[in-house]
């Protein structure tokens, strides 16, 4: 398989993992039970692998990113709006 | 930075956010709310990932990939010891 196709698969099924999550919160409205520190970790991480695929040229690392980058926020966006701190 | 350094923090990043699930499994002795679907996509991204790492040469996709299929391919194994179906 080309590299970049490989790449590009790889970067669906691993980005997927996140739908699920930002359609749950906006279905229930509720975020209290999501993890700031989680989240935090992983989005640092995704960026970094954003700025590690732009310094090496690898398209599916770079778009791969950018798609989890901005589901990570998303969820952080809505975690704010919908549930700071704990369950009422 | 140095690519493989700000590639290895990203993977140590987003590697590390497996190990409190595996670390509640062995504590818990119970894993019948894990998702065989998701851990599974995610299994098989792991593993298309570190193909791809192969390919283009990438030592921290490399070394990332084989630490998470690792630990994902753990949370196979607890899921089908402590717990194949629903809770009882």
């Amino acid at each position: 398989m080309e590299p970049d196709v490989l790449g590009l698969v790889a970067g669906a099924l691993t980005t997927i993992a996140f739908v699920p999550q930002v359609l749950r919160i906006l279905r229930t409205r509720s975020a209290h039970d999501i993890s700031w520190l989680l989240f935090g970790i992983l989005a640092v991480g995704s960026a970094m692998w954003l700025w590690y695929g732009v310094r090496v040229n690898s398209l599916p690392l770079v778009v791969t990113n950018v798609i989890t980058l901005t589901l990570q926020l998303s969820i952080f966006g809505l975690k704010w709006r919908y549930g700071r701190g704990k369950r009422p």
